[in-house]
């Protein structure tokens, strides 16, 4: 009887989160051997603002082509230059 | 950033926790579009006698075949007949 | 100082929200024999949709006579069809 | 389909647990109206050191008669006499 | 890789949840020498009412002077009077 | 009422998980500008391996002078090194 959570940042469509529902739910019956019936699980959305990953805040998701996170590409661009500029 | 937790019965190889956390990740950042390096997760462990499904306890985790849950496997096939009987 | 979290869908009253939170503190005071100040508890709501439930997503919240969750009911029926035809 | 956790302090008997489980569970039954077999729960255990009530570590669990928590009452006490001196 | 997680009360400003997340990450750091960049904070918020502390349920947040959460404060005090007269 | 978790490696001293209760308190009280007795958190324990941060399995703590979380500076450079060739 696995329970999953999942904190994400406001914004996702229902499809999205539908998605994200569904691969999460078939990666614990792949993994874990599990029937189906006993996987639960909610997913919780807040402000990327109440999301602070290594002392940064995390931006508003931005929806990009695709369901691309627009928001969340630049601030990993950033981070990635700050960290090979250390 | 999604914050993934995984509530799981005691008792899963290394390989298994493996396979789920990889399996998780993977759903997250498919469904999401986010970057592979903002996905974090933990996976907590209990006893099975910790989980309580619809008011039955659920038993331990006992190994089967190819990583078969044989304990939730009976478990459900009980709740299917009890369920097909009201 | 037992810890209950609570995690339900949008669209209880506060009477609601109030009898479960009582329930809920009751509960752990009569079972662990801890003193009632020591009881804290979080309710977190979302949408139904948010919530899945063996790879379903749950219907929101409907408010049906005496507090009886129309949607829920409904799904459950659905469910114990489905299981009884298998 | 509400879902409970329950952090409390390593310890206690099946039996503790089994009653807790089962009260938390009737509780949202009969606030929320929805179906018990709806009603998923973890019970999590943690040592008393790890609970921090207020910047008081609390004390592991001593069970007393009749499942009375002798520790968390001696904390209670100090609390109300510490209080009452304000 | 601590994950830490917040639920507080609606109605914080942004720059108190960024005062309190860089106070928790701080905390981390300092206590367990790991590095910043491994820290990882949600913090969800909810309605003062989804608080239930020792069966009372927690007023809304209402901004005193200084950010002084004037409701709390209140509250604190009818408890301290309460245990007085117990 | 703020409510904290923290969900951490096994294997740091009650002193170190100490200060960092004392320090996620003080930050909460600090921030929120509410009383000290109204802050309950609870730190959870497991091993390193189950938590995952970008696909990555975290090693076991292996404490070093000063509480110096040694395997953890080890992956954040492996990590510093594999961004900066990328």
């Amino acid at each position: 009887m696995p329970i999953i959570t999942c904190d994400i940042r406001n914004g996702r469509t229902r499809e999205q989160r539908s998605q994200l529902a569904m691969g999460l739910t078939q990666a614990v019956v792949e993994a874990t051997g599990c029937d189906l019936h006993d996987v639960f699980l909610v997913i919780r959305e807040m402000p990327g603002f109440n999301f602070v990953d290594g002392g940064d805040h995390v931006p508003d998701y931005v929806p990009g082509p695709n369901g691309l996170d627009l928001a969340a590409q630049e601030q990993v661009k950033t981070r990635i230059e700050r960290t090979s500029n250390d």
